[in-house]
């Protein structure tokens, strides 16, 4: 058992390591880039390139962190399920909260080192340009989080090829030619398939959210700063932060999270050791809400703390308003409600026993192709909620209190990240002990137990992933508000035409993007059935047991296979947003990310959750079910068409959807890094333009009405 | 085979029937729609309600023609097939040029006599106020365009669902449980499957570049009035036209197109007997290229006779512009140019023998998911050019002559759509062909003749779906220009949190109703199952070919589930925007139709070259093809396994991908018509706003910076 738990976490580590020589190079490239990012323009110091560095460290160092703890507690969950499950409960859950934590931890920890070296470096007291010293610390920023983001990047999707690969490869020879068990120690590639768990599902996904976790931070801090600048025209502004408190109150609002999580995660308990799933799963659930409630609760409090009673803000095109700061509590509320109810529309979707799932069961009875379908048409159709609730949020929390209230609402949504890892995280470790149980091969009720917390896990992972797409869509609106402010621009007009044909574009990438992906899990996955078929022809005795398969080929095609098809679809994502702002500009580049985003959330939502109802769909027939008045079990007709189906939701659900998280978040953040160059261009842009003084007279009038209605406010 | 002629026209009929008691009940909902809209803007007369009814009873008309040409069609090229292969091609080609001649120029008429009698009604000699009487003219235009769109939507919605009811439940029972060939007359459903081959490909892409047809030239019209208008201001401005020029290019190039397709026509002929496909198809293509190449060389002369040398127009955010008139028609050369370009695009990714179509070929040898997997890739990856092209379009034409220029190059592309509509129409009449020879147990020559026609069809259908999206998204832009324009708002910022939220609702839109669309073919074709597997136990002697089967209850089964089921999906369209527009204005209503533009031509790009290449992949096995150095053919498992994708693919490409085409333009043009109501809600609205006071002075300046800058050119 230690073993296997050994070469599992050798596996994933390989992997790490091999992706993080590639990132040396990519961190280097990146740097030379900022490097002249901020000789081009004054608001954007070098201090971009260390922030950029320690972001990427950072991020790794937590999903090295998680990775450890995770492929250590597969062995000891396995361990503790021979004693009973609230044990194994116990243990495997703890490897998912130390990965949580880790993960938060790390990010809180790391945004509030450098944010304060950078405010000692640049801030000056009494200056009276708190504005512009605070952009140029701001700026420097965004480089930690671009920096996160960047190995986000290659743990998503170098991970979701990583996983999908190995699966498919160990299925397809495994499984369905040699006729072996799944995890069965005879598979050359069973040690990948493990290893593959590991990458995708636990570090892909904690590097994620971790990006999204710094994002969200920054995007409400810069846009704090736009709110105190419009205050500090007045002269009643006063809060008990020197007048930060809008800057701060996101970073203490993560901090506040954390510690919700911390407390919540006590309440992941079960009594018995006869529990079902169904117990398992409502610890689960008290834990989320209890820490979801204790973090909206702090907040009020942290509101009336830091923020003035009234706040003016800049409504773009009505122009200043009075917003009681209550009004930043209600978006926070919204925040932490839309990301449960997404969460909930997403199991909805994809769980057992659910309709739409049972829709797809019934269709598998007429073949394959009726099952693809329905999946197909369930994915879509889980759209129409998903997409509302979000459409609600940006209009509800905007109303209360402008894009600083979409910020918030994100920073919010986003504040029980420690709990939702632990919660994600723990499925993968449960899964993991299982096949560790299996390889062993430990007694029966073992496997029993950790099957069950398996199974908790899968619909723990489908929650996840719609938290997870909930709250990186939610980020990039909130670095998208950033972008405008950065620039300077009056807005993103789509009835312009290279705005509009840039929107076009935009919503291509995530379509173009998808289609590398899968197709990039098809390559390396025939690479694995290739090595796989090969061991078991010309090692000796492999089938009998006897001999031994060569894990580490197997791990080594994976990993190489993975790294080599994600230098394509990385490159699109980040040269693509550089090309379009710097041949049309700021304003199309605006429309190009707003496009990114649209079309990427619905290709997010509808891959995933396609995916995931497959799944379920498959697994509806390992207890049998029952489809026109028939009993259906595992080997039937209409499961072998399920299995066909949960295949090709394989990449969607695990590689392609996921993706579109970092895809649509890093578009935005490369936006924003390069927002000052953009804006600078722009000025020397009109300069040659016909029309220049008709609009120095517009702008100056903007001004002069910007000043009386400041008064007016007074 | 008279009888058999017979049948499926009376079949086709019956739907054209079916549907039109239902339009009926449509039509008189919405002209007291439209009644209100009059009722509620005084630039909306109620002439728009009979422009309605003209419009919906022209486009009917149109599909009417087209259905009884093409069901007549089929019989006569059968027998034409007889003598040979020459003959064969021209009574087939025959039928599809009166169809496309009979859509083009009902549409050229119905709009030329509306036109002209509203502006008798309208317009009064020298009051002055040209601009404001043209706009009521073109607004009451407005409702022939929605009228036609209408039907559109029937019948392409509707007919997409049964076309693929049909097909399948043919399929399924005929050929899978009874093992008897395609289109065998002992199958019940076969009658209703070549039905719905007329009514899905016939009338159904008849019915939809009808629209479009229409809907472009009437937003070329709108916008040809606002540059009008920016013009009279000026005192050099004279055409040909009586000022009229710009409004009346559009519908002048229309005409031309249709008899620029005439002439293209005459070179559709084939010397040999022993002719290729590959004949055959340059024959089409010479006559494609003769009258598009025609088109363009009459523009020129035309755009030098009715407009001025120089037009001043008004390009957002820039001004006025002196545009010299030969850049009206470099932007016509462009919409020529991109219609072929994408249609060509197309064809390479669902062509025979091409690079996407043998990925999908190749991946069959590993099963249905992989076919799966490389076909859903191949349509994703689609995308990459086609919007591009598209993209560029928008760009280039209109940085040459502004939102017209736009609206102009989506003219020019739809000019030649006589010619579009005979080559697709075709191809069903030469596949009915077939059908008919094989039921009537003709010589095995005459199939072979049909046969080859058949196929070149099956590439020009795939190509005409490029056209009719291309055509689609261009037409619905320049529709969202005259929305911008009718509306009087400033512009779409999506800036704001409103319209931002309405973005995303918007690109929901496209693949909610996807889902519906497939949904509802899988439950008309289980339906139509149950029906043929009661008639093949019910009737004695039918599998024999001694007892009849009653072919009409089929049709019947297709005709009432297609109707009932495309109600959802037609209220979704014309609802929601309407809703949107209602409750959260113009501005907002601009953001939704921006949406639903973006996401919809993805998925249309991706949903019907998906569908078409796993068509050609399944087809690439009847002739033989290599798989990793072994020829496979039909009935190998990789076959069967390209059976399962194109199944899959069926409803993307006949039912969902075709439906977005009509479900962005009726967005557009139901954004249009109540456009004015908008308008005029949004002036109530401003005016109890805080910062009115402000707006009004900005306004002002605004205007006087028009009239300096108009001065400015003068």
């Amino acid at each position: 058992m230690q073993q296997i738990s050994k070469s599992i976490k050798e596996g994933a580590l390989a992997f790490l390591n091999a992706e993080y020589r590639l990132l040396l190079v990519f961190v280097l490239i990146a740097s030379i880039a900022l490097f002249f990012v901020s000789q081009a323009v004054e608001t954007t110091s070098w201090f971009i390139i260390p922030a950029f560095i320690v972001g990427a460290f950072f991020s790794g160092l937590a999903g090295n962190i998680g990775m450890r703890v995770a492929t250590d507690a597969n062995a000891r969950t396995a361990e503790a399920a021979k004693t009973s499950l609230p044990q194994a409960l116990k243990v495997s859950f703890s490897g998912g909260t130390v990965m949580g934590l880790g993960v938060a931890g790390l990010a809180v920890l790391g945004l509030s080192l450098i944010f304060l070296f950078l405010m000692g470096q640049f801030l000056v007291e009494g200056s009276g340009k708190f504005y512009e010293e605070m952009t140029i610390v701001l700026e420097a920023l965004a480089g930690f989080s671009l920096g996160a983001e960047s190995i986000a990047l290659f743990a998503r999707v170098g991970g979701g090829i990583y996983t999908k690969a190995a699966d498919v490869g160990a299925d397809l020879v495994g499984k369905v030619e040699a006729g072996i068990p799944e995890d069965d120690p005879r598979n050359p590639a069973t040690i990948a398939d493990n290893v593959g768990d590991n990458v995708g599902d636990v570090a892909g996904m904690g590097a994620d959210l971790f990006g999204s976790y710094v994002a969200t931070v920054l995007a409400a801090m810069v846009l704090g700063n736009y709110v105190i600048r419009d205050m500090s025209t007045l002269t009643q502004f006063t809060d008990n932060f020197n007048n930060m408190g809008p800057i701060l109150l996101p970073l203490v609002i993560a901090g506040v999270g954390v510690l919700a999580s911390i407390i919540g995660t006590f309440f992941v308990r079960i009594g018995s050791n006869e529990a079902k799933e169904a117990t398992v799963q409502r610890a689960l659930d008290i834990a989320n809400w209890s820490s979801i409630i204790l973090t909206g609760i702090v907040t009020w409090f942290l509101i009336q703390w830091m923020l003035p009673n009234t706040i003016n803000m800049d409504f773009f095109g009505e122009g200043l308003k009075e917003v009681p700061s209550r009004h930043v509590f209600y978006a926070c509320l919204i925040g932490l409600a839309v990301g449960a109810l997404i969460s909930m529309v997403t199991a909805y979707y994809t769980s057992l026993g659910k309709k739409p799932v049972l829709d797809i069961v019934k269709n598998s009875s007429t073949g394959a192709a009726t099952n693809i379908i329905a999946g197909l048409a369930v994915g879509m159709k889980s759209t129409f909620w998903s997409v509302l609730l979000f459409a609600a949020a940006i209009y509800g929390s905007y109303a209360l209190a402008g894009f600083y209230g979409v910020a918030l609402a994100a920073s919010a949504m986003m504040a029980t990240t420690a709990m939702q890892l632990a919660i994600d995280a723990f499925g993968p470790i449960a899964d993991n002990a299982g096949g560790v149980a299996e390889m062993s091969e430990l007694d029966e009720k073992v496997r029993e137990r950790t099957d069950i917390l398996d199974s908790v896990g899968n619909t723990t992972a489908a929650v996840g992933k719609g938290f997870a797409i909930a709250s990186a869509a939610l980020t990039a609106l909130a670095l998208f508000a950033a972008y405008v402010t950065f620039t300077g621009i009056e807005g993103i007009n789509i009835y312009k035409a290279d705005v509009l044909a840039m929107l076009f574009v935009g919503g291509m990438i995530p379509v173009v993007f998808s289609a590398l992906a899968m197709k990039s899990v098809g390559k390396a996955a025939m690479e694995m059935v290739k090595e796989v078929r090969r061991q078991f022809k010309e090692i000796p005795g492999i089938m009998e047991g006897t001999g031994t398969p060569e894990y580490a080929k197997c791990v080594d095609i994976s990993t190489k296979a993975a790294l080599r098809e994600m230098i394509l679809p990385g490159l699109i994502t980040i040269v693509t947003p550089i090309l379009v702002g710097w041949i049309f500009g700021a304003e199309p580049l605006g429309g190009y990310m707003a496009g990114v985003c649209v079309s990427g959330v619905m290709w997010a939502i509808f891959q995933n959750n396609a995916g995931g109802a497959w799944d379920n769909a498959k697994k509806s027939f390992e207890a049998g079910v029952e489809i026109d008045g028939k009993m259906q079990y595992k080997g039937s007709e209409a499961h072998k068409a399920a299995v066909t189906g949960d295949t090709v939701g394989d990449p969607f659900k695990d590689t392609s959807g996921p993706s579109m998280n970092i895809l649509i978040k890093l578009t935005c953040l490369v936006g924003l890094v390069i927002a000052p160059v953009l804006g600078h261009q722009d000025d020397k842009g009109t300069s040659d333009n016909d029309f220049n003084e008709k609009n120095q007279i517009e702008v100056t009038i903007d001004e002069s009405n910007h000043r009386a209605a400041l008064q007016d406010v007074n």
